[in-house]
């Protein structure tokens, strides 16, 4: 089958927007994605479109992809949504990466939006709690929070893991999001800070949640048949992996690691004849500390129960051998549920064309970088690997 | 790219079952679909689930798909939902098509389900409005039947269609749908019935609407890399076809037809080799009875404003030369959302396979059908033309 490239990639801020429509944002997120294409990109030139959401708030709940995609003026293409809740976004890119390796497109727009601060009720136990499981989690009262303390608390009790290690998580990412303009909470925290904040779910403090965002990304994905039309710098999406669990947390044999990351990891690495070793860096789903640890090990970055230790070595900050999460992650960044994975995209986008400015990798440029985006508590995730062809390289 | 072909489909009775779970309903057509291969389909077989669901009444809103493929038994696979509105389950079956071209899958299981009799609100009113534009149709007061009363208005206006060519839409499909032992609406109706029933919105009676359906629909698609260890007649998914288009009524230039379909024709037309002439079937999408009159011009079974004299002729009765809606269709077998796309591909192959029991088409059994879904008033379409290969086909 052809490749697919990713060939532009844009996001709005993460922030908290409550005046804004969910549709300005997709649709500056849009005209990011379009002004990062260099050869540029016009709305003829697009095939087909995927937009990842979860829909919080109920705002266009049916036909919500074509709600946006209609408003930056494309028309007549096929646009269908995709929801895996907070992974929807990373599931719309493979959407479009399969769209275009069918034959069905040569050029494809993957996004995702989200927008959760203008409603009056607690987003987190109300909304965010339908990316729990319903019977069992959500309506027994258990918030979003809640399910990932549960984690936290069997990672702590299995290996031994202390606040301390949850928090390296908000200070590194905190760090890095510092330098992105575009990241919702745009500061440093200390060590001190995050371990004394105040408890959301415990173990789970204020420090090792992410905040609830609003925003939007857009990812603009095209085969090789046509990629030099937009670009003389090929980023290639190497390898797609993807998989679901069970939606319920109890219904799982093991809280300390999420298979359907594993499986995804285990498939994207094999299509894209990569390993962990080869690469450069990493966006990882951190919507609380306790899943930063997590995917650590189950993407084969170390194995169960020593993820604390790469923290504690700054193995994984930007000047570590696999520096994780840049951008800030979902913990700096933010987290508009539907547009997280494309945002995570966005960012691999730019680290490996060279545009992340302040955070921006060096010596060399990166070559090799990982997505992985998750839904729920891991009823889903899907991981993507891209990859900077050098020069000249044979076809 | 590879063919792909339909090798198995099944559903769950459509009606009124408030005391029936989505997962129990998604089980039984999964069984059902399961069963209808001739070389029965084990959870290990499949390497990717596509699930379609508006999500009404908001169970589970986040991880739909997931959430009803665990209680089937399949995990670790890729599983999606997308959501369209009303053509969630037909871009569930395109999504399948991509995953199976694209080499990502051989197996893929595309289902749909819905759940709406439970809510103690109007359904109509509430919920179905989110397939409706939101701030200028579902805010503002207008329900989804109000939608497509405009558009009734607008074609009758134009045309000078009757309501007795409005409810002769209901005495075919209901005639039909009486022999469908999965209907949800399993009478006949006559003529003066259909015309002296209560208005809805107006000039759209009780009639001349689908009912409120629960049910779910499963189809089983696989690669011509893999066909043969699940059948010996091969049904195969001859084009593809799908467009989006401005949501809201209002936006549009025009009201008498829906341009989302006749791209989405034009195109799988095109990709099948084929035209409306060579057609021996269709399931179209009549929500409403304006809907399938629109649907027979949008789809060129006959030129604009000419759809009434089709009917009035006969010509898409089960014994015309192009029978329509066979199944009953949305009016008469029903439309649980999410499930109707993939419950009129469950036609289409029990047409072809011939098992569709006393609704068969014979003399000669089919060859081509054709299914047409559409989300909210048009603002997403998608169509498939499938082919029964003759036996000994060159491949």
């Amino acid at each position: 089958m052809r490749d697919v490239y990713l060939v532009g990639a844009g996001q709005s801020p993460f922030g908290a927007f409550p005046d804004r429509s969910y549709r300005d944002l997709f649709a500056e997120a849009y005209r990011a994605a379009c002004d990062s294409v260099d050869g540029g990109l016009e709305a003829e030139d697009v095939d087909e479109a995927v937009v990842g959401t979860l829909g919080v708030g109920g705002r266009q709940l049916g036909l919500s992809g074509p709600a946006v995609t209609e408003h930056v003026g494309l028309h007549n293409v096929p646009c269908s949504r995709v929801e895996n809740a907070c992974a929807a976004g990373g599931f719309a890119v493979r959407n479009a990466v399969q769209a275009i390796k069918s034959g069905f497109a040569d050029v494809v727009v993957a996004g995702g939006y989200e927008v959760m601060t203008d409603l009056s009720d607690d987003v987190t136990k109300y909304w965010l709690g339908v990316s729990g499981e319903t019977e069992w989690e959500r309506l027994t009262g258990t918030t979003f929070s809640g399910v990932y303390a549960q984690m936290a608390s069997a990672y702590m009790t299995e290996y031994g893991a202390t606040a301390e290690d949850l928090s390296r998580v908000a200070v590194k990412n905190h760090g890095n999001g510092a330098k992105n303009p575009k990241a919702h909470l745009d500061f440093e925290c200390s060590l001190e800070d995050a371990v004394d904040a105040p408890t959301v779910a415990d173990p789970l403090n204020l420090y090792h949640c992410c905040p609830t965002s609003d925003g939007a990304a857009v990812a603009v994905l095209a085969s090789e048949d046509v990629v030099d039309e937009y670009t003389d710098e090929r980023i290639r999406v190497a390898g797609v992996g993807a998989a679901s669990e069970r939606v319920g947390l109890a219904q799982r044999d093991r809280y300390t690691g999420i298979s359907a990351s594993q499986v995804a990891a285990e498939t994207a690495y094999e299509r894209a004849g990569v390993g962990p070793d080869d690469l450069d860096f990493a966006e990882v789903h951190d919507c609380f500390a306790i899943a930063e640890l997590i995917a650590y090990e189950d993407l084969g970055f170390c194995e169960p129960g020593t993820a604390p230790e790469l923290l504690r070595e700054g193995r994984t900050d930007p000047d570590g051998d696999l520096p994780v999460n840049t951008s800030g992650g979902l913990k700096s960044k933010g987290h508009p549920i539907g547009a997280t994975g494309t945002g995570q995209v966005v960012e691999a986008f730019d680290q490996l064309t060279g545009r992340a400015g302040d955070r921006q990798l060096e010596d060399p440029r990166p070559r090799y970088g990982l997505t992985h985006n998750v839904g729920g508590s891991g009823g889903a995730s899907v991981v993507h690997v891209f990859e900077r062809e050098p020069e000249g390289v044979a076809r």
